[in-house]
């Protein structure tokens, strides 16, 4: 397989992603992780606990009203052999249940994948957002790239 | 090279940005960077601004009173042919000018690595702490691993 295939199916495995993530679909998001994929989420502690656990994941799911979206951009891939690794932009936006209105912003993204026998599989996960040190201490939700 | 000689060198490098960081010297931290690194920080913006400008991260190290430490625990290497990545758990601590009193936090790390001419360098990092999702937003820098 060339280093473009390997490209176009990742950036498809990114694609189901968000949109398993439009359908709120659990089962769809975690089949696309390693079991013992290592995620660094948005939210504490420092290494997430969902990760491929489909009902914590669905549990998360819904504490949105409707779609939750991921509208992703420069993302850049790299592949050697049966690794790879991109990273970019997400747009996440989506009501949660608790604000009860639309909350939408920019975060950073990092995947690394290996290639098992089923295809291509996230095995580290990094999505996190900066933040403000003037002594506010605030995550920085109202960045754009 | 065997995959443990890559990552015997790749730990190395590691702790030679670490001592760098200790001896504030920007020159040697951005000696272990690609020239086009794409860096996600702790600080907004999205995209790094410093990266690579040795000036710009001696600017930084000097916002500091005496050393800067980054203390790594749980570093996981993965390696394939002229790329690799790594994630981890790095306690940042040292004096702010600013702050005027130590302050020491958990972060999570994750860096991408590139095989060139002259060994390994960073070709991504992203260094972050989660945020807590009750309302405040508040950065979370009271984790620990």
């Amino acid at each position: 397989m060339s280093i473009n295939t390997d490209k176009a199916a990742i950036l498809k495995l990114l694609e189901s992603v968000r949109k398993a993530h439009q359908a709120k679909d659990a089962e769809a998001i975690v089949s696309h992780y390693d079991r013992n994929a290592v995620i660094f989420d948005l939210s504490p502690p420092l290494l997430s606990p969902l990760g491929t656990d489909a009902r914590a994941v669905q549990g998360w799911l819904d504490t949105w009203d409707g779609p939750v979206d991921q509208a992703s951009r420069d993302i850049e891939i790299t592949v050697s052999g049966d690794t790879a690794f991109c990273h970019g932009f997400i747009e996440l936006s989506g009501v949660p249940k608790m604000a009860g209105r639309e909350i939408r912003l920019w975060m950073r993204a990092t995947f690394c994948f290996a290639r098992q026998g089923d295809g291509w599989k996230i095995v580290h996960e990094h999505s996190s957002v900066p933040f403000y040190m003037d002594g506010s201490f605030r995550a920085a939700l109202d960045l754009k790239p």
